[in-house]
């Protein structure tokens, strides 16, 4: 496995590579890898013959009062993961590297990155697009691969690529939970062991959502409001939001939407945890 | 000469070029093909091996109040003109081609793009940032020419570029002018002989700031007060901006600067016309 922290170096590896023709998958990364990335890693390394994985927290896309500075760092570790998982190329650069004269290139996809948990995290998803864009430059991939744990930046990021016309394709694939169905996140690590047990509520109230929808109930507000009481009777929280959207546009589900998303963002001790379920409405067209 | 109206067609006939070691020019333009265009094909088809023309009349570059139905068109003339130029390759997309489900994604270079015409144009370079990014990822070019008349655009173009790592090398190329001086473009056409004997009025009102500061004016006000005289001195117009900037930042020039931008943008009948020099500061380091 080659380590690349410069842009010119990750482009020589790429290049020879796509010179002997073969096709690039990518899976961008905050670091912090867990069996969410692994999943991935391992698709790309299926259906890809030359497999790169980014490693770069990237500072754009915090917010002025998150989590950049606690997010976690083990880049040893992640280093070692991608090597075991036969990664061919890991991109791992300096922040001075990716920004070097300041950031005022932004990539925005209007709409969409105001919704759902862009309400919450203003700039958030400006910062997302415009380094996935950067990243998407500099690599060069024929394939990328995102988690449906953050479909929202999915359909940003599918949206951003078919309006500017990226030669890259996007692959979703499925969100990867732990054995009580929390979905797999690196700000996991922020829970206590309490808060670990009361953050299956998360994937419960999604389940019960689901069962309302599949037995009949299309009003958006009945599901909402039954997965609320799930979150807040599982113990402290503060709910950013609780939704049910149309699974592509991301507006209020209505049941005329073959798709639902439900979404939703809960805040447990220090941590924000997202995840969501898409659930087919049944009969809609 | 290959004419190419779909994304699709394009890229192949790239493609080709590509595979076969070319390295690929390229010239942006919203047809109405003057000298000023001429010169940078002419410079592609010097430098390049593959020269490719986009004739695409972006509508998310004008305002609603601006001259997008009135804009000149003249695609039989403008395909013959590449022909005489040895033009490899045209892409004449639809606006349905470029922008089929809408454009919620914007590319946008904040700071250059408030500043000078940005002000005026509210927008503007948002549009033409997001439509460069697509073309550059639709035609993938090795270098791509823009001319100096627009520096603003220039200068957003190549930040852009820089800092969302797209590999393409922008060049400038010098403003070519009418034996008066009058600046090439295309909106010309918008002047009656009058309007276009006035109008030679920009580059005299240019020479003029020039001439102040070589004969040792630092004072940018009183620079840009005796290049205002000249241009309200030669008839009925409405001027924009007259301004002397930094080059490179477009920030407010002063003694420090080594190259001051003056530029100016003046409406005249119903043609708004820029222009602009760089001039070196005798002294400045």
């Amino acid at each position: 496995m080659e380590i690349a922290q410069t842009i010119v170096d990750i482009r020589r590896l790429v290049g020879v590579a796509k010179k002997a023709g073969q096709t690039v998958g990518f899976v961008a990364t905050l670091g912090a890898l867990h069996g969410g990335h692994m999943s991935l890693i391992e698709r790309a390394r299926k259906e890809t013959g030359f497999v790169v994985v980014s490693i770069f927290l990237n500072p754009t896309q915090f917010g002025p009062d998150e989590d950049l500075d606690e997010y976690p760092r083990q880049e040893e570790k992640d280093l070692a993961l991608c090597e075991k998982a036969d990664v061919d190329a890991v991109f791992a650069p300096s922040v001075e590297q990716m920004y070097p004269s300041g950031h005022c290139t932004v990539v925005k996809v209007e709409g969409l990155a105001e919704k759902l948990c862009g309400a919450n995290r203003p700039g958030f998803f400006a910062g997302v697009s415009t380094v996935v864009a950067k990243l998407f430059n500099i690599v060069g991939p024929d394939v990328a691969y995102f988690g449906q744990k953050d479909a929202q930046q999915g359909l940003i990021i599918k949206q951003m690529v078919e309006e500017l016309d990226m030669a890259v394709e996007i692959r979703m694939c499925p969100t990867v939970r732990e054995d009580d169905g929390l979905a797999m996140s690196s700000r996991n690590a922020y829970l206590d062991a309490g808060q670990r047990r009361q953050a299956s509520c998360l994937y419960r109230a999604l389940q019960e959502g689901k069962k309302l929808i599949e037995s009949g109930q299309v009003d958006r507000d009945k599901v909402t409001a039954a997965m609320e009481r799930i979150i807040k009777d599982a113990g402290p929280c503060s709910i950013d939001y609780v939704a049910a959207v149309d699974s592509q546009s991301l507006e209020p589900a209505t049941a005329e939407n073959r798709n639902w998303l439900l979404a939703l963002a809960v805040r447990i001790g220090r941590g924000r945890l997202i995840d969501n379920i898409v659930v087919e409405i049944p009969g809609a067209k």
